[in-house]
């Protein structure tokens, strides 16, 4: 079901000084900046390989505001990774059948996610500690 | 330098458990089990996908004891994310590139990885907050 590591979702205090450091010291490159009003953060794609199964990603996470689920995370816990996005071919369906077997969803129906994805984040109580999101590449 | 994200290390308190919910829940295979003494770990890698750079896994880590890096981190934050693991072609070169850039190494040589792979780890404070690791893949 789960067909590569699309992302590792990184909240942080200070977007630009974050991907200066991701591009200087790793020498990743930023492939997409949004912000997501919805999700309350501001945004960026850094591209880190291709595969069959698609491309893997490091995206760096501000909050828009301290009330944001990413302003409460930095708030109690301090800049790190917040969450892990799988690739999977079809969110709905993946949804379906995670949930059949007992674990909640945060995200009952898919919603909008990065650079044109459908996405959807699975209750990370059910997940061993691990806020799961599940994405599915926009066909562009 | 980055070449692809080798593995997302989650760390939790029963990996027999863990190992069932991923495989029965996201369809992962278990593709290597180890006890890895010098990290106080039990760990198994449940193989996600191919890439040209290599593979993607999720690596899922428990502590032999609870004075251990990992059983430290799972008595102060509980199960969850615990590094993020990234392809290199040489886990020295990058080291002394990284470490010339002023981010601080917890290894400052390799060391013996998963699946017989050097690896190092880089000071999770200089990297905004997220343990990370170099992974050089064993040429077999």
């Amino acid at each position: 079901m789960l067909l590569r590591i699309d992302h590792v979702g990184v909240a942080c205090h200070n977007l630009e000084e974050k991907i200066e450091f991701y591009e200087s010291v790793f020498g990743l490159t930023v492939v997409s900046r949004e912000v997501n009003e919805e999700q309350g953060v501001r945004e960026a794609m850094l591209h880190v390989a291709d595969g069959d199964q698609g491309a893997s990603y490091v995206q760096l996470l501000e909050p828009l505001h301290p009330d944001t689920a990413v302003g409460r995370f930095l708030a109690k816990r301090g800049e790190g990774v917040h969450h892990i996005g799988y690739g999977v071919a079809d969110v709905t369906e993946a949804l379906k059948e995670i949930g059949a077997k007992g674990v909640r969803l945060i995200d009952e129906r898919p919603r909008h996610g990065s650079m044109g994805a459908s996405i959807a984040f699975l209750h990370p109580k059910d997940v061993g500690g691990v806020l799961t999101e599940l994405v599915e590449t926009s066909r562009r």
